[in-house]
């Protein structure tokens, strides 16, 4: 694997953008590794104006520093990432294993460049899985009166292990405005229904109830509106009449599973940027 | 192809049903080719207590008398349909010609024991293709003053061509409830959106506004609820951000074409049957 | 749950059959819960004349005995399961976790019916997951002079531990006619491609090489013909011209793990039958 | 719709090729629309060292011109397209219906730039379609002895109607090498089964003997190797053990159908390059 930087950027679009961007690139000798670019172009209704751009491109010295100060001159916004440097990311899991473990073993694997630094559970049962691993475990239960102390806790363990991402694998609390503030757009969760189908409690139930021959989950970014946050990975499965809610639970747990590790995946690898519409580019 | 019936039977759940139903075919010498049998029996919370049962059989003289005596005789609610016999289908289509179309060939080309006998449109564009394989053609403009004298004609011309199945292949009116009344779980429509998702008007509008990254089309039954009839088939395909509400419509049609074949094929081959709970068993 | 029996039957299709059969359980006051049924009917060409069935149904006292009795008399082929009794699996993996780790988990979750009651592989990587789960853990190196021997102790823990099921779970080792003998319809393997596509060595370098657009993988049960076993399951996932066959095997691990655990789960749930021509029934 | 080109280019990989086209584009005052880019980078092993382009981008004045002179002075291999112009297209097909219709159909229905010239068949039964299009209609019979003069018809049809894309709709006769050459990698074909496997005759009879539980078909440029073209597209469908050889026939259909005129719009959409490895990208 080459040294490399990633860059996503958005600006309003107008010509010449790219032409800046890889002309410096060009400059410092570093070839470009991938390139993706969006702006809503055949269609003027339904476009925002702004153009979209992520690169992965060779390191090279003064780089950095050049490509920030061209980009800021020119009112464009962006973030730079190391390509060798892994996200940091804290798992929330309550009881349920399944999309926890997904998680923790694709990262485990080394399967895209993240690292597990911590794991926090209102629950203790799926402590034995941290342990295996040697990642902190910490059990912070939570109820009506604990919750805002339990949430100051959280973000303080956050904090001290420097994370970047917190994955929410089937924890089943919600997460205050306040908490989610401190995190924006770096909350990921996944939701156990194909949104916004079954918004709400008890999705497989709804789902059985009304008949559907497909059923599905969402990974979203959390927002303070719940289950409004903007989608970045969705996937489904065919179902028939012979499931029941417990058969729609045992099989949309796979689904959710993968969903969830795709969607972190995709983050983790910068690929996901997300737009004022409150809907992400998923490059 | 053997001749044969087809048996749909439903009943409370209870020890014979299919003992009683099985010695009368063995008795009558004619072998059974197919069985289908479902009862929710694992989930008591989940369960309404009723055995579904679907049978494909071997024609014998005097079978048919028989079982219909002994299932009447042990209130067991049932059809029997000639496997020989075709369905006769009147399509109902506005402007659009993909799931038209879909539906006239897959019958043309003798897919399922069907017969289109007659195309009714408040357009005359589709007009061609009715007349390419001789098919009456009825163009019926409907406004809000002609649509029950409309909607009247329409019952007419599906009584004169004894009609048993209506399919709406994107027929952009609504029945009214009389008109629905005259063919309960005999219309089948297909709605361009994942139900529950997005119901209502433009569901690619509402789709791209969510940013979702799968949209999907459902076949069901019309009941006087506008999109909330039992759902036969559903299916989907995977879109992204680039995607605009223009292309979300071309891509969707593809799925709307395939879903409505096959929900009409389904119940063509006698193997849906609507439950009290709004639901459909498909064997 | 309730307590039932599971019949997988086979035998020359003729009338009377199921009759026979229902009749049975209906004298015993057994209800039956669920029934598939299948015989090639509608075309003379491809059918061996055989009928497949499988019940669920109700225990009752003196029934097993009296189902064998009328089964043996009419030369029907049958196996009569409890369905409150757990299949006992071996789980052989080499140094890949990944399908191992699904099998396991789903096993542990009580997704299915089954009980991992050894793990043994050429390899110790993999031992710290079954100690998480107290389950016994078998290091047996294999190399070309000892595999014999190797093979020979396999077959002994398998005995020791009552062992219904192997499922092959990437172990990179090819069992011996003899070993395989021992086990007919009983070893579950994942071939890591779309079978017949890309039989032999490095299947994904393969699939490269010839530019395919969607890879797959196949769960099938082992003979003495390397990769011509009969196939339970098969899936796929679609890729494109950006993944290497680096990425190739990354991306397919996903669906190795989940073709896999599903053959498992079908075959401990007994919904399988392999017929004389190399194939399956999988009902 | 805006004015638009789209340039297909292809070099070795170095610094600055990116930027030169930008740049150019930049001083016409022409905006970029869309951007692929693709070189196989974090994997010596697998690549060839070359690097994929292709761009939408506004019309300007000398642009076109600009750029011509500068990629060829740089050693780029390159195309343009005028984005409004259509791709013509000549339509061969044998007896069955379905692919042909479903190109035909999305053609007319303006789903892609494309036109239907003209259609030419070993069979009349597919006159009435192309009739109801105006669409002329050659009706040319193929035999052993009549070949050669056949394949001579043809290409003085297509050089006639100025063809750009032959494709072949379930088209069953084996093109000559000699043919092919005039129209190298201009001719797509769809070949009815997920390739590699099931190569040769009667693919489907081939998938149910081995007893595979998902089918598919495949969508590729036609060379002199029958059967191993450059993949443009494959898609898949589920299938289980009730499916004879007919039905897998009729169920294949529908994915034939869809793959052929995927393959179609892609190469009209010019996103289709093959690179010297017999191999696709497509963008």
């Amino acid at each position: 694997m080459k040294d490399k930087y990633i860059l996503l950027a958005s600006c309003s679009d107008r010509v010449g953008i790219t032409s800046l961007i890889t002309e410096l690139m060009a400059e410092y000798q570093s070839n470009i590794l991938h390139l993706d670019h969006f702006t809503e172009y055949d269609n003027n209704e339904d476009s925002n104006g702004k153009l979209y751009l992520r690169f992965e491109f060779e390191k090279a010295p003064g780089l950095k520093e050049a490509l920030s100060s061209a980009l800021s001159d020119n009112q464009i916004e962006y973030s730079i990432f190391d390509g060798n440097e892994k996200t940091k990311i804290a798992l929330f899991v309550s009881k349920e294993d399944h999309a926890f473990n997904e998680v923790l073993l694709r990262v485990q694997r080394g399967e895209f460049p993240a690292e597990i630094v911590c794991v926090v559970s209102n629950h203790t049962n799926n402590k034995h899985f941290a342990d295996a691993f040697n990642i902190p475990f910490y059990h912070i239960p939570v109820n009506k009166d604990s919750k805002s102390a339990a949430e100051s806790k959280m973000i303080e363990i956050c904090k001290e292990h420097n994370v970047d991402l917190i994955v929410l694998a089937k924890y089943m609390q919600i997460l205050s405005d306040d908490f989610v503030s401190h995190y924006p757009n770096q909350i990921i969760n996944i939701h156990h229904s194909f949104l916004p189908s079954f918004i709400g409690a008890n999705p497989y139930k709804q789902a059985w109830d009304r008949g559907v021959k497909i059923v599905g989950a969402t990974g979203h970014y959390v927002t303070s509106d719940l289950d409004e946050g903007p989608i970045i990975d969705q996937d489904v499965t065919r179902i028939n009449h012979r499931y029941n809610v417990k058969a729609l639970r045992k099989k949309g747990r796979h689904v959710e599973s993968r969903v969830l590790a795709n969607a972190v995946e995709l983050h983790v690898q910068h690929k996901v940027i997300v737009t004022e519409g409150n809907k992400t580019i998923v490059f």
